[in-house]
């Protein structure tokens, strides 16, 4: 196990009816809020009235700023801070799922910087602080909620890259499983794989004597291999969603990755199809992650095998760990296609005429991941194996 | 799942060296700490001298008070409560294990209250403030190092009681598995069986559909049951302490009973034993948990089958569930046995004569537990298992 340090502070409301409380939780941070969120499906559901309700009860002054998408723009975000500045708004509430918060995020970032906001996602400059935010959850998957982590796309260069800073971490999460009723089933599948992956990308480590991170993600694994396949065959199910939504939480609230050596490759190798195709965030990680694992399981088979054994079941005496590791990987395929996601870029319809630039992309500030160090070429040939 | 509220913002410090880095942690709190802890065993170490060196860089000024015993006596505490208001302390570090700490937090609440620190174990009196503590952890068992519980023994009258608020949550704990070297083996014991009955308490519910939180306790127990046994074979093992110390805070933290209904009965009746006969606290739990779950199994045979199955490996096509339920009991006792644990009160030397008298006590505010509801004829009947 490494050396490591564990703070997370976020106040998770979990349950039904708690998005009624919105308001009083707020009040703890500022009166000016900045409600922030994608479109009309918070008006449909009768959720944006609700929380109207509650910041109205709380004597919250509310400006709004909609129109957020899916792979969040950083032009968006400087519109959301302008609007902050002009409004002196204190308080950001992100209703809606990964894109909302990391949004949110971004604008929290830029409000207290007299430059352009970017400049933090390109390593310019130094976080020195961010106004508070909170969230409403409606999709359970990015972990935003109650992660350090913002992934923002600037649509100049469609360039698609990570932030992370401990002022980031929003202050409170109100998660109603009820709230995710309306999801089509196919972003609950996305959902799912996007838990997964924030998952694999810390349980796939050359870091030894990690038993019991090892175990607990193998226990998230298995709910959510379990509940997805649920949710998606019986949409509205109450319990099937509130382990999805919980399990999104902790698999990305950092606990998970306690003492260990975390990989990212796989989640670089989906960003660039994001940035360049649109592809559905979870949707590029059901297709790169086993594509990833094919290239690399035989640099620790062993863990490839206890992934095999511990989360899908398979018969340990089975001996060889070769073969276990590849049908461990054929497994997670197997789930993936009985959710409904794809496992090909083909399915996606990505050509393979710019693996070259995607691979130079996802490389540019040098070798990624650390299950093993991947450089362009090796980007290029999992491309290739994803096909 | 129940609806819940979860939130820890204890920051954890885990691994080699981290000692040395306390002064710096408690200059965000204080100037003037009290250092609390138990007798020779930290100075033997080396401990002392190092937390001592790291207080005096950082210009902290020390006042001490040793001599906490296992089962903390509340007047030690009041003794440190005086200290603390005479010298206008502002930080109190706890060095130790679960006694140490819990006298601490008591401490902490007794400084800005005029009366008697007992009141607030009585319920005479809501905690309206507590001054900020911190912990390096030589113990890994009781989990206080991040929960928000102290267990105090009030001499008069022999009676343990337990007092839990956010305020009593230490602001860090400094955990290096290398401080527990120098523990018996017998201790190690102890407190692998107080991880795992902390984790019991929250596993044993009636709550339904909580599957996640079942799969993280399960992960947890099995990373127990391992490591314990290699740590008792052979002491000083940092990969088993490792595990052991991390899973201690994890089982204690709030995480594994979020969205369950928690048991807490057999803690009581733990907690009559050392009150009356001086026992520790987790040999304590190693006798009475198999006897409470002898005595409920019956009221929720799934989740015991279910324990026996994913706990302990066994064979599920084994389909009686009666006897699976049984068969994870009796392999639960085989492994306290294994570690070097008693599991029954003869070997307490605890007679039945007071039987009585400790059912009493137990249930004086009223019928205990959650799993099923225990009054005095129970508690006595689960004695009668125990002995």
């Amino acid at each position: 196990m490494e050396n490591f340090v564990f703070k997370n502070d976020t106040k998770i409301i979990f349950g039904k009816g708690t998005e009624n409380k919105v308001g009083n939780e707020i009040l703890k941070y500022g009166k000016k809020v900045l409600l922030h969120y994608g479109g009309e499906n918070i008006k449909k559901s009768g959720l944006y009235e609700k929380i109207l309700k509650s910041l109205k009860e709380s004597s919250i002054l509310v400006y709004e700023l909609s129109g957020v998408k899916p792979n969040p723009s950083i032009s968006l975000a400087r519109e959301g801070i302008k609007i902050c500045r002009e409004n002196k708004i204190d308080f950001i509430l992100a209703v809606g799922g990964g894109s909302v918060i990391d949004s949110s995020k971004a604008i929290a970032m830029g409000v207290n910087y007299s430059g352009d906001v970017w400049d933090f996602f390109e390593g310019k400059i130094k976080l020195e602080s961010a106004i508070p935010i909170g969230v409403v959850l409606t999709i359970p998957a990015a972990g935003s909620e109650s992660s350090v982590v913002t992934v923002m796309t600037n649509e100049e260069g469609l360039i698609k890259r990570g932030f992370h800073s401990e002022m980031l971490l929003p202050r409170f999460a109100i998660l109603n499983p009820e709230l995710t009723f309306t999801l089509p089933v196919f972003q609950v599948a996305c959902g799912s794989a996007d838990i997964l992956a924030h998952t694999f990308e810390r349980y796939f480590t050359q870091t030894k004597n990690v038993d019991l991170t090892d175990r607990l993600c193998e226990g998230l694994m298995k709910t959510v291999i379990e509940n997805s396949k649920i949710a998606v065959k019986k949409p509205g199910n109450y319990d099937a969603m509130a382990e999805l939504m919980w399990a999104s939480t902790i698999a990305h609230n950092g606990i998970l990755g306690t003492g260990r050596i975390e990989d990212w490759a796989s989640h670089k190798l989906g960003h660039e199809l994001s940035a360049l195709y649109g592809i559905t965030h979870g949707a590029s990680l059901a297709v790169m992650f086993p594509a990833w694992m094919k290239y690399v399981y035989k640099h620790n088979i062993e863990r490839f095998a206890q992934f095999a054994i511990r989360v899908f079941n398979i018969d340990d005496s089975f001996s060889d760990n070769e073969r276990l590791a590849l049908r461990g990987i054929k497994e997670l395929m197997n789930y993936f296609i009985e959710i409904g996601l794809p496992t090909s870029l083909k399915e996606l319809n990505v050509p393979s005429d710019k693996f070259e630039l995607m691979a130079e992309k996802a490389v540019v500030k040098g070798p990624i991941g650390n299950f093993i160090k991947i450089n362009k070429e090796d980007v290029v040939k999992i491309y290739e194996l994803a096909k």
